[in-house]
């Protein structure tokens, strides 16, 4: 099975078993909308492609593993839309969780998300596995370093940046990579730089859109970091020196690949995967 | 170690790898904030007293197991107090974390919780035992019928009163006892009865306090039950109907307790458990 069918098929089966027997309709319409239609299912992607080149020895953990992060993100999606952070109404094209279904669903959304992903790890993927996936995807996820503290650091009068940045974005890449790895039995350190390379990248590139992109494309408001105050790599370096940052931090992301039995292939995965980073308003900015 | 100081002490430790380096310290305050002091840890407690009706055969899960139910239970009373569902500004006697830290930290810090809950499990329960006790716990906070879909039948025009209550008060209960056991290494299915009956037990005893007590002896608003229109048994059935039930339900509970090493010590404590669930005022109402 393809990449993406896999990761949908898992999910689909997920959120399936959440919206069963018992459960409140308005609730399960809410975790059906947080969770499809999906955006590029960047993170499922990494984590299965970095657990192909480790020989991906059990399918089930990887998409398991896979599947977790992205209802993890999906869960982040729905808390950081709410009225109480960007009050955003629009995510992927359409309206967000707390627009289409009010705020108490959207809480409640994004608590059985979080829940939904940890017990897909513990169903599918195998027990010798299992302590280190869940160590790895909970690392990246809450207190004091993953995405929770990442969006926390937002609410703190000083913010060292580096804590935010890695926190807000970088953990959760860096919880795929490693749970790719862990997954197919391998030592899930080494790949922890790739993982921090790549959600660098891809924030530099988020930051960028948010100057250079109309909403219409982006599927959700615009310029949302300068009103919020929030720090963006394009207004601190310039566009210019966003985009040389982002070049630098592709070709980081390539070198920092661990050996494994299929290192070229994931080359070339990672390399598609980076090169859809750059805004395409971005070639009006090529030297 | 004593059961309470078991529980303590497996909270603390894990509260504090929460709030470690690189932790954003308003969210680490957050976090303690929303653990400590505890309430009367009555699910951590049934959940130690299962476990060593059944031998509790290895102490760190069943602390672990314990310690995860309370910081779920802990989550679940932070979001629940946010303004868009009780907008309650007292919890335990102090200010609710939304009160002191606000709305977005309180958001997140019931995220973190929860994630913390799985991560607790994944650190001390020995891998055989893993899966079993994450699903157990996850079952009962999630979707379809945990804890999280019981908060989100408020949610509904139509409530099933008895999904509504299963969901929102038993399942939590039913979670410690099945966790207990499967902590112990014990098959978790046929404590399920045990935990019901006691959720019950406690769900009435909650609403014959919401219509009894002064809110300085509950340590949180009181009236809230017919202020949301939410079911209340003492409503429903008159308080002394409502007394009735509970007494009935305490029964059930003593009778459904199956057969283990430690039964009849089991007996005792939940005696004196569900003894202390009588308001005093219901005094008045003895016959």
């Amino acid at each position: 099975m393809q990449t993406g069918a896999r990761i949908e098929e898992t999910l689909e089966r997920t959120i399936a078993r959440a919206m069963g027997a018992g459960a409140p309709p308005l609730l399960a319409s809410a975790l059906h909308h947080a969770v499809f239609p999906g955006g590029h299912r960047i993170r499922p992607r990494l984590c299965l492609a970095v657990a192909q080149a480790c020989g991906d020895s059990h399918p089930p953990a990887s998409a398991a593993a896979a599947a977790a992060i992205e209802l993890l993100h999906c869960a982040s999606l729905v808390h950081d839309d709410l009225p109480c952070f960007d009050d955003a109404g629009m995510r992927r094209g359409k309206p967000s969780v707390h627009a289409q279904f009010g705020t108490p669903l959207a809480v409640l959304a994004g608590d059985a998300l979080i829940v939904l992903a940890f017990e897909t790890l513990a169903r599918e993927a195998s027990p010798d596995r299992l302590p280190l996936l869940v160590s790895i995807v909970a690392a990246a996820v809450g207190a004091p370093s993953g995405i929770v503290a990442g969006q926390a650091w937002e609410c703190e009068a000083a913010v060292p940046l580096v804590d935010y940045q890695r926190a807000k974005t970088g953990a959760l890449f860096v919880g795929s990579t490693m749970a790719g790895a862990a997954s197919a039995g391998l030592e899930p350190e080494p790949w922890r730089k790739l993982g921090e390379a790549i959600g660098e990248a891809y924030q530099v590139a988020d930051d960028l859109r948010d100057v250079l992109c109309d909403a219409e494309e982006l599927g959700k408001p615009i310029g949302q970091d300068a009103a919020r105050y929030r720090p963006n790599a394009a207004a601190q370096l310039g566009i210019g020196g966003a985009k040389a940052r982002l070049e630098q931090l592709v070709r980081v992301a390539a070198d920092s690949i661990p050996d494994c039995p299929g290192r070229s292939d994931l080359g070339k995965v990672i390399e598609a995967q980076t090169a859809q980073l750059f805004p395409k308003q971005l070639q009006r900015f090529a030297a």
